[in-house]
């Protein structure tokens, strides 16, 4: 993931005076893939400056991780604002907006309806669970739940009749091209971060875990690429090489086996988190996380000092996050590339000296973070989860009246049942 | 929603023999305001081709409607289909087109993929419900179900994998083009027919009724507009008038009053369908489909034969229904209209005599399918249904043992707060 395109030619005022990122890139200017990074002379300043602010960056997000589930919502929340806003600038036409007051507004407003209708859910369910004493608040977040569809729809209708209404003779082709544009980074943005917190909650290994292991993907493809990079791997990025990847790939699985039997020792990464408190997790952490131990055959402990090994069965499930976090994965990256040669762009942004935009940082962890959602609620949730689940719902949805029938209704059925079997 | 917009050059071959739906019009060839159809000599040619075509169109609506819930959501399907297909082939170019063998082949992969997703999930827990006797099936059906976002988005995963790997030189900006666009259009097509979908099984009235009306409100609009028009409505289609706009809204609003009468009679029309069996429906119709008797003051049966009003609660609800499909569903036609100015092109397609292509017929059908199932879900359904909807979730998801234990929880849970309330 080499940023530096423009390396040929050495200016290195290039680098600390970062061009802007929507400057317009001749599509043949590229470096191709036979001209490698381990010619060039800025190379080590580029490193130094990525180095520096990836130290930044993973020191910051350990922190958050610190301390706990709710700020890393908001992190969340933050990085998906920044993504927005950069993905918004990239295809305006300044000239164009000048003569279209308020349609940048527009923009936001569908941004913050998408937000109300992905979080509303997610959150206000939490937040019952975190006040179950206060009566009225109670029943207001409860019945804001129940219109939340219909809120957001009309939130969403008004959105859609002002643009209507907005329309200006001989810029409509810019007026849709921008609201197909806003529909879809909405669609990109929400997608990646609702499943992201979705995972948060269902315990911060779900989080942590694949976000780390492209951390790793990404720096092991960089060094792997800079010391041993040949061979160019694919035309969409002329700076990635078969030897970073494959490098990357070992080092991404071995760390994924690794790190999960760190990372599930520690309650507060594998408890789930069901209400908006931020006090202290206490959990059965489940079959998942209790350490199987084996003890190694003999020659292991004629080299090493290890007679046992205990592993968690979770570092199985790791494994599989770990492949599909150095095969998969980077095509979100080439995907960006991609999409950045096609609209002649250098970076999405230039808000991580170094790195580019947020959103070039976002890529691959956008694919992954969907991925582990899905991997989770697929193969790792225990069905007892899901008693909780629809517990939670029962509560959350129905009356006391009707918690009753459906009791009584349930007893029923499942008396029925058991006569059949017997 | 006059479709023949070349009326001022009078050239009757053109309305035989349909330009092709992709033909480029200039932007200012377009009929001004002041200029309405009432001075137009093709336009009585125009009203028989359309009517001819409307009454063949609503005659096999009326047969599939009578056929039941199967037959009209097979129609959905189709009319998807077709939709997708005019859609697709808007903003293709078949010079690029043939470099890119597959490129098709891959739009159609996610519109399968999309169907899958959006049917699986609602089909399979009807299908469960049809078959309980059959334990094989059974146990298929709901690992299918378990595991269908995976399958999803492992089907999706490889349609995003194979864009990448075709992405050709020079060819990149049209690639991405199209990979936004059919997205969008999968947006737009499934977002709406699964909303008709899932209505069509909560009843076949809040399909029937919601679809009914936008068609009563389009043709009012064009007799009105026909007759009376004189004050140009919208930039955006000049065709359209205040005059039939009004008049059209009128109309709608009582046809909603009173056909909600009608229809709330038949339990083929108001009971839900839970399983994917056809027989005949039976069902308690819930107090909205309850008849209400009002005597009515007595100079009204002076004039008329009438001395009592029977009047169903679900008529005040139609009231909502006719009111957004005439005021708000309408601008679902003038985004359409819009969209076809900006690009250029008369008709989505033409498919369909005297109206242009099945897309163009569709606009306002999209906005107000969704908006009568959200209408639905947040203000009609009585709550004693989600009872119904929890008990299914229950019996579909979990194990016998799982659902003994939620049993047991529950029923604890119920005994604290009797305690706590007493």
């Amino acid at each position: 993931m080499q940023k530096d395109n423009s390396s040929s030619t050495p200016a290195p005022s290039r680098l600390r005076h970062r061009r802007r990122s929507n400057e317009v890139i001749p599509e043949d200017s590229k470096a191709n893939g036979s001209h490698l990074l381990v010619n060039d002379h800025n190379k080590y300043r580029s490193m130094l400056i990525r180095a520096y602010s990836s130290i930044w960056m993973i020191g910051g997000f350990a922190f958050i991780v610190y301390m706990g589930h709710l700020y890393i919502m908001a992190m969340v929340v933050v990085i998906q604002i920044f993504m927005a806003r950069e993905l918004f600038n990239l295809l305006r036409k300044a000239h164009e907006d000048k003569r279209l007051p308020g349609f940048r507004l527009l923009n936001w407003h569908f941004f913050f309806t998408a937000m109300l209708f992905v979080y509303g859910r997610l959150l206000s369910q939490r937040l019952v669970n975190t006040m179950t004493t206060e009566r009225f608040l109670y029943q207001l977040v409860s019945s804001l739940f129940k219109y939340h569809m219909a809120i957001c729809y009309f939130l969403y209708i008004a959105g859609f009749m002002w643009f209507i209404l907005t329309l200006k003779k001989k810029m409509y082709k810019y007026q849709f091209g921008q609201y197909a544009w806003t529909h879809m980074i909405l669609i990109v943005v929400f997608t990646q971060s609702s499943f992201t917190v979705a995972s948060i909650f269902e315990g911060i290994f779900w989080f942590l875990l694949p976000a780390t292991l492209i951390v790793i993907n990404d720096i092991a493809a960089y060094f792997f690429g800079f010391f041993f990079g040949r061979t160019p791997l694919i035309k969409l990025s002329p700076k990635k090489t078969w030897e970073g990847f494959i490098g990357a790939s070992v080092t991404t699985i071995i760390s994924a086996f690794m790190l999960a039997n760190v990372m599930g020792r520690f309650p507060w990464l594998t408890c789930p988190r069901k209400d908006l408190s931020t006090g202290w997790l206490h959990c059965d952490p489940g079959p998942l996380f209790k350490p199987q131990h084996f003890t190694l055959p003999g020659w292991v402990s004629q080299w090493f000092p290890w007679k046992e090994v205990s592993i968690l069965p979770v570092q199985w499930h790791a494994l599989c996050l770990g492949l599909f976090a150095s095969i998969i994965a980077p095509f979100g990256g080439f995907f960006a590339s991609g999409f950045k040669r096609a609209f002649k762009i250098k970076d999405f942004g230039d808000s991580i000296p170094g790195h580019g935009g947020i959103t070039d940082r976002m890529d691959c962890q956008m694919v992954m973070a969907v991925f582990a959602y899905i991997y989770h609620q697929s193969f790792v949730v225990q069905q007892n989860l899901s008693v909780d689940t629809i517990l939670n719902q029962i509560l959350m949805n129905l009356t006391f009246k009707e918690q009753q029938a459906l009791y009584i209704k349930l007893g029923e059925i499942l008396q029925e049942r058991l006569v059949g079997r017997s």
